[in-house]
């Protein structure tokens, strides 16, 4: 809570209307006409933050930390308060351009690569650590970066590295990963033909109130043209505000990209784990040059040469963070600007998911009202409750249960038909739509996003190494070495990894084994609890038995899922790091893949049991299916199992949400940080004090890491499933997930905004991997959905009564039709009921709910035609639900284009506009070259030509600059 | 003939091993060391091609040309034999920078946009399009390019306009066109590890002789870095042969782009048709200036300004496109230096079909071996042929036939077993897992390709609207400002195109309509034939009834069908002009579309009828279906309609194949060259002479134009469509498809080589809406193989007889199972056979194939219950059969990742090796000015100051070629 103060913003002044809400903004990198809008800060406000975010001069920001451990606080050596390298550009340029000359000269500094001997370095391992890191940060200092340590800090035990990306690094960075900068050029952006554009501007004046209160939506007409930032093309781009060009998340990453890139020649890295393998390698470091080194900050942070390494906070969002607006849009853009398109992505698409909730849950809800509304005009139900009809019914149990009256269910029928009636066969066919329409919806606002962030033409590219892979192929090659002494760089083959997948593919069905033990483990519960409580002689216990078993065993479902969700996401991480992945997009990919298998299964398999096992496996009257030879498998309440499936459905879904979400999610990350923050307050006293006066890179680093977008998006998934997947048995889904989504966006805002440590801005251009489990999702929920309908829900036994068997095509009759009849005197010996008058007459014949033949037929007990006509039609039902929809979703993703018209228009136009800029350039510099030429001609004669031979080779391009010296 | 003699490659002479045989080249951009193996020209014929490829001073290479109608072979005034501009660049882009300058200096050119006043250009047709000429040829000359016109040619009332592209624009074009090439920094691709690579070589060995002779498989361990082409990075490509950088494909699509792009301010075009809307626009020229007027070459060619625009043939390959090398591998760089990424990618993609055929064809025949092998032992049909069960069957037609025994059908039930074992279940699955690792195995191919031919990062745009489209639009526009008086930028909108689309449903169901007219009227045929026939008295043709009745009619759907492929084809090409797409892909696309819906539809409902349909519609002995009241429906011979299928299908595949490809394909682009020759030829008379002095120019203009690859995709989607959609009923499809195929690549080789004119080369990263198209058929062959398989085949009553009511397991008495009774005497009236003694004694009970109660039941004549028994399992074997294989093709989908690994691979390190280039680069600049700055300070004092002042702004990269003149 104290940290939330810090980050809450300060009350509304008597500012103008026109300035946005946002807080503690300096460099989101706004062109210069927004800027003035973003000087919101109150001035005490402004200084605490410049005090943790620049350098110690005030001038230069700090672009990313770095934070190691720090053993003796008293040793001043290694503290350094200033800069390691001086201001001067071209000085230190001219220093590094000399470095790597043949003369050896003087080394300037001590953090000579080489200077550090292997047998010198490897007598302390704290030693190493800091001799290792010297290295590396001469390494970066010769990159370009710029440095500033403090280890002089309110938090013992750690130092900061604060990292500033000088302007010219900034560019040759920014030329390299190809990023797309805003030219000078602004074009508008016109919104199709005039009545398009009535209807749109219609439809934001409607939503005006529910679109945040933020700049982004109203500068919406004015695009600036994009281009691939290169330094020979620095005309193209406004940079008269040097420091706003490059916002701080891109500031970020560009120092992230050198930070994976440097590269440290010394491979000390995990000597002693190594000596196990090669215990006579005194020439090991000599050798590591020879191999390729693990490349960058990813292994120095493996090995705890470093703790730590984030960008900074600057900026959080009252538009967005706060539950106060949950009924706005997002906005998006500037999630993008602070935190990267990956996270934008998320968040964008959490937007679009909860938006298209919103229909989902209106056309659930109206299904779920036909079915309250409908409820007294159901024959089958009515026939049910009529006492008159007395089916007498079969005992539910051995022995201690009796015969009972059908009429005595006739609740359960009538819940039963909230659920399961003709409009949820047309909602999970609208259902299935909508999952496409998501689909497409989410495709085409992707493209969208792409273009109004410039990533169209960015490839997402294979990351380095992971420092585990890179470990464990040093400790391959230096082992074959051992053997063959013949160096070659290795990688890992699936031999190494055998026994890795193997335990994988074990654990995985050893999981799965668990699942469906506790399943069983609970149907077994349920089975025993009722047959005792059955046999209890207190009679309102024998009432309540129903009620009783069914919440004590869904309640067990739903904690033993709960567990199991943390054990199996723990494991699913250890089966990954077990298989060392080689980047860390195949480690995200893997670990994503097994979480979701796992979970997957955790989540839906009982309620698959009771979907479609559940009262299928029971036998019938005189001869039922016994599980330990004692108990009866259960059955179905009459209705059908819809009711049941529908009840666990309800619990699973809305505990997990509200104890998932709610308890984990905010609960936890507080937790941890009270704890990291308990345990450094423990180390010094002068808390209060401290707490004031913390840096902003000191207060980040007692902020949980961040650990990646995957726990959101699984939650999400999830959910998606209990959207989707049952959705024919429980209409009410999309309104519990719009209810618990609705919260969640924020509850995520709140968390990255003030839980976490700022995420290094990831460029993408899609969700990954992500998009294609929902495909798949989508498609399970279309089959499961038919055999819903088809086999859990009666509408298909329904469907064929009233059209083949019917007497009067009514369905009058149709709840004698599906009971087939039993004569009592067929019970096993030992099972016929002990009170066999409970009803208070004789019974002869018992009704039980099957097609079989009756007694008095040539094969009784058989199963009857009537079960074959019904199986046949259901079969049918699901092929032809199964393939209409599927095409019908293939339509929709066809019809659909996957880019917006308007967008694709826009693409081709810039195209067309940047060669005209192009083009309109060249003229003007051979224009100007031209008149130079002239007046040069005559002025002076001969003079002309040096300037031709400055410009001929590169075609009159560069000429533009050259300022003609009179000399 | 002729023209084949023309381009067929000189006899080999006695050259090096090294030569490779491809003829007449010159510059496909090979590399400089590579270049010596290329001038394999011998003299005489060198010179030949110079003549033709380049303009008159025999220096600059013809890169495009364009062709337009001389009316008056006589008038002198327009002919021009010498280049309209001077060579010296530098003058003329002086020239062209004066022009733009605010002082109204004297026009140095008659084709003044303005100077044509509107009056004066309308007066006479040809002389509009003349100046429109002017115009537009002072405009390409604008923009840099060189044009060199002949009207005095041996082609009398055609005129030449040459272009050739100069260096400086080529540089120009190929930055803005983001052309990616190949850099001077080389490096060596290793192939994986050790094993992988010993793996890969051994292959590379085994198929040494299947590999085309030519240079590109001998370097590919060697790569050249490529960079997206830009003049300030000059230094970073290979530029010492200035000729053979960009490649003769390369030239002419800059210069198609340039055509494309070069706008006609004078929208004159097709004023008359316009006057028809808006008889007063006196202003008409005025006001068109201030609409946008259709860009480029494409509206020009539309209103035949210019006949025809083609780059110029200038090489041809004997490893490709010769009959001789069908087994060889295709050299699908060479094709794709040759024709560009689209045409190379279609024939990667058939050499990748044609491939996978083989496997496919492989398994098909050892299954078609195995139904040979065990026909004997085929219990059903073994007790068909036993003349000891005698099952004597109803009559097959009214009155004429008589009772039948089925030991006759002998012959049939044995071929039946050949197509219709367990073997074939095991096949369409395997077919439908090929279709989907021939869909993975193209992706990935494709992916290679794209990476290979550096198209990484290259985005399809959108291209510039048709000349249709912009012309529908500037009548829209003038109509509307006849009424309004408003300028406005129109676009069509859904009502305008509302009539087109109508016209387009209703066509394409009456064209549906009509196919399935046909195939009702083809079974009219062969009912009222088989009826005729059997009335005969005639017994030797009633015994060549079913024979006769099958062929003819197998014969009459074929022909039906190739005349109704013409048909449609022209058909969707009317509707699709009928929309008024907007651009050329859309265009395309939606030709595609419906070209492919007619098509597919007219070849395969015969099949789906035969499939589904026949002898199911029947009805039963006493009760059948009559068509017009008169005619039974058929029947299938006892074994199943799946021989009748096959029949079908064999014919209809076999017959479109020889008679499309081999008559069609090669035949009619044969006939319409020798139209359009001989049409020239009456013009002219000195053809003896002419012909052998024709230029390369002009030979190329007697050749068909390019039209697309739609027809080549189309016929080999329809192939595809008869390998996989009915495969469970003729396993040997694949092999007469692989047979096709193996002629139709050299024969399309061909037909591109040698009949049609080089198509400008496009860039394409994949094949479009083919892919999809593929999935699609994919996706229905799985679903219609299930329904083949349960329903057409035995295989379900097979299995259900075995399992469900067989006494001993066995399947005996599986015949008398499916055949139920008919007591004759429920016969209606008139329908008894005349002959009821036929078989030699009186039929009380004959015997029909279905499931119905005998008629000694309660209920006779009824569906029974093994018919919903077998129906029931048939329906759930479509589902399990779906769902298997659709899950199983989404995994081998997952499975196979999309990118091969060594492509990611390569490209990551691709990305290193650029940042390393150009950090290395960048140092070594400094170095250098380190030096400069130092040297300077030392001679001169103050004089570096100036160098600096050059430097700063661009951040010491623009130092490199800078000389310090020593003034």
């Amino acid at each position: 809570m104290r940290k939330n103060e810090r980050y809450s913003p300060v009350p509304g002044t008597d500012k103008p209307v026109e300035i946005i809400d946002i807080k503690g903004i300096e460099d989101i990198g706004y062109v210069q006409q927004d800027s003035i809008i973003l000087n919101s800060l109150t001035p005490e406000e402004n200084t605490r933050c410049r005090h943790g975010l620049y350098f110690q001069d005030g001038q230069r920001r700090v672009d990313y930390v770095l934070t190691y451990p720090v053993k003796k606080p008293g040793s001043s050596r290694s503290r350094r308060h200033t800069s390691l390298l001086t201001d001067n550009a071209f000085a230190r340029s001219l220093r590094r351009a000399r470095g790597p000359a043949p003369a050896p000269g003087p080394r300037p500094s001590p953090e000579d690569p080489e200077a550090g001997s292997p047998g010198h370095g490897m007598d302390c391992h704290e030693d190493d650590k800091r001799s290792r890191r010297e290295e590396f940060e001469g390494h970066l200092t010769d990159m370009g970066l710029e440095l500033e340590k403090d280890e002089d800090t309110k938090t013992p035990g750690v130092g900061f590295v604060k990292i500033h990306a000088p302007w010219n690094i900034l560019c040759r960075e920014a030329e390299f990963m190809k990023l797309k900068m805003p030219t000078k050029k602004v074009y508008e952006v016109k919104n199709g033909s005039s009545v398009v554009e009535k209807i749109n501007t219609f439809i934001h004046k409607v939503t005006e109130p529910l679109h945040p209160n933020v700049e982004e939506n109203r500068t919406q007409s004015l695009k600036h043209l994009s281009y691939p930032f290169s330094r020979e093309k620095q005309h193209l781009f406004d940079l008269s505000d040097r420091d706003s060009f490059f916002d701080s998340k891109t500031r970020s990453s560009i120092v992230f990209e050198v930070l994976k890139r440097t590269k440290c020649t010394k491979a000390k890295y995990s000597m002693g784990k190594l000596m196990k393998f090669a215990p006579n390698s005194s020439k090991l470091t000599l050798k590591c040059s020879s191999l390729s080194c693990p490349p960058g900050i990813t292994s120095l942070l493996g090995s705890g040469v470093y703790l730590a390494a984030y960008p900074l906070h600057d900026l959080m969002y009252e538009e967005w963070a706060s539950y106060s607006v949950f009924y706005k849009y997002q906005p998006i853009s500037l999630i993008r600007k602070y935190f990267g398109e990956k996270i934008g992505l998320y968040f964008a698409w959490l937007g679009v998911y909860t938006q298209m909730l919103i229909p989902a849950s209106l056309v659930g809800v109206i299904v779920f009202l036909y079915g309250c509304v409908t409820v007294d005009d159901d024959i089958p139900s009515m026939e049910i409750c009529d006492v008159r009809k007395n089916f007498t019914m079969c005992p539910l149990c051995d022995r201690v249960c009796s015969y009972w009256n059908l009429s005595s269910a006739c609740a359960t029928a009538r819940a039963s038909h909230l659920f399961d009636n003709p409009a949820t066969v047309f909602f999970s066919i609208f259902m299935a739509l909508w999952a496409a329409m998501f689909m497409e919806h989410w495709k085409r606002r992707q493209m969208r996003l792409n273009y109004e962030w410039d990533l169209t033409g960015f490839e997402e590219e294979e990351d380095h190494p992971r420092a585990e892979y890179e470990f464990r192929v040093l400790q391959k090659t230096l082992k074959k070495e051992h053997k063959s002494q013949k160096a070659e760089k290795e990688k890992l083959t699936c031999k190494d990894r055998f026994p890795a997948y193997m335990t994988n593919i074990v654990m995985m069905l050893l999981m799965i084994g668990v699942t469906f033990a506790i399943v069983f483990g609970v149907i077994l519960y349920r089975i025993s609890t009722k047959a005792a409580l059955h046999m209890s002689s207190n009679p309102t216990t024998r009432s309540n038995v129903r009620l009783t078993v069914k919440a004590t065993a869904a309640i067990i479902n739903l904690v033993v899922i709960l567990i199991l969700d943390e054990v199996y996401g723990a494991v699913a991480r250890w089966l990954t790091v077990l298989e060392v992945p080689k980047t860390d997009g195949s480690f995200e990919e893997r670990l994503i893949f097994k979480t979701f298998i796992l979970k997957f299964v955790n989540a839906f398999t009982p309620i698959i049991y009771i979907a479609f096992f559940r009262g299928r496996l029971g036998g019938r009257p005189g001869s039922y299916l016994y599980v330990f030879e004692s108990y009866r498998m259960e059955e179905c309440a009459s209705g059908g199992c819809l009711m049941e499936l529908c009840i666990q459905l309800s619990i699973t879904m809305l505990g997990k949400q509200l104890i998932q979400n709610n308890l984990f999610e905010i609960g936890v990350p507080k937790l941890k940080k009270l704890i990291r923050y308990i345990k450094s307050k423990r180390a010094s006293f002068q808390e209060e004090e401290r707490e004031k006066r913390l840096q902003r890179y000191e207060t980040d680093y007692f902020l949980e890491p961040y650990a990646g977008l995957t726990p959101e998006y699984m939650e999400m998934i999830i959910q998606f499933g209990f959207v989707t997947l049952f959705v024919a048995s429980f209409p009410l889904a999309p309104l519990f997930a719009l209810l618990n989504n609705i919260i969640e966006i924020r509850l995520d805002a709140k968390k990255f905004v003030a839980e976490l440590r700022r995420p290094v801005a990831a460029r993408a251009k899609d969700i990954g991997i992500w998009y294609n489990i929902l495909r798949g999702v989508a498609k399970v929920a279309v089959i499961v959905n038919a055999f819903v309908i088809s086999f859990t829900s009666d509408f298909i036994p329904r469907l064929v009564y009233q059209y083949m068997y019917s007497p009067d095509g009514s369905m009058h009759g149709f709840v004698n039709h599906t009971l087939s009849y039993f004569n009592v005197s067929h019970f096993q010996n030992g099972t016929q009921p002990i009170e066999p008058l409970y009803l208070g007459y004789q019974v002869e014949i018992c009704r039980y709910k099957d097609y079989r033949e009756p007694p008095w037929s040539s094969t009784p007990y058989e199963i009857s035609k009537e079960f074959w006509t019904v199986l046949a039609v259901r079969l049918a039902f699901v092929i032809v639900f199964q393939n209409v929809v599927m095409w019908m979703s293939d339509i929709v993703d066809w019809l659909i284009p996957d880019i917006p018209k308007d967008i694709s228009l826009q693409i081709h136009k810039e195209k067309i506009l940047m060669v005209d800029l192009f083009m309109k350039e060249e003229q003007g510099k051979l224009h100007v070259l031209d008149s130079l030429v002239s007046a040069a001609a005559k002025e002076h004669g001969g003079r002309n030509t040096a300037c031709e031979c400055v410009c001929a080779p590169r075609h009159s391009y560069l000429c533009h600059n050259i300022p003609v010296s009179p000399v």
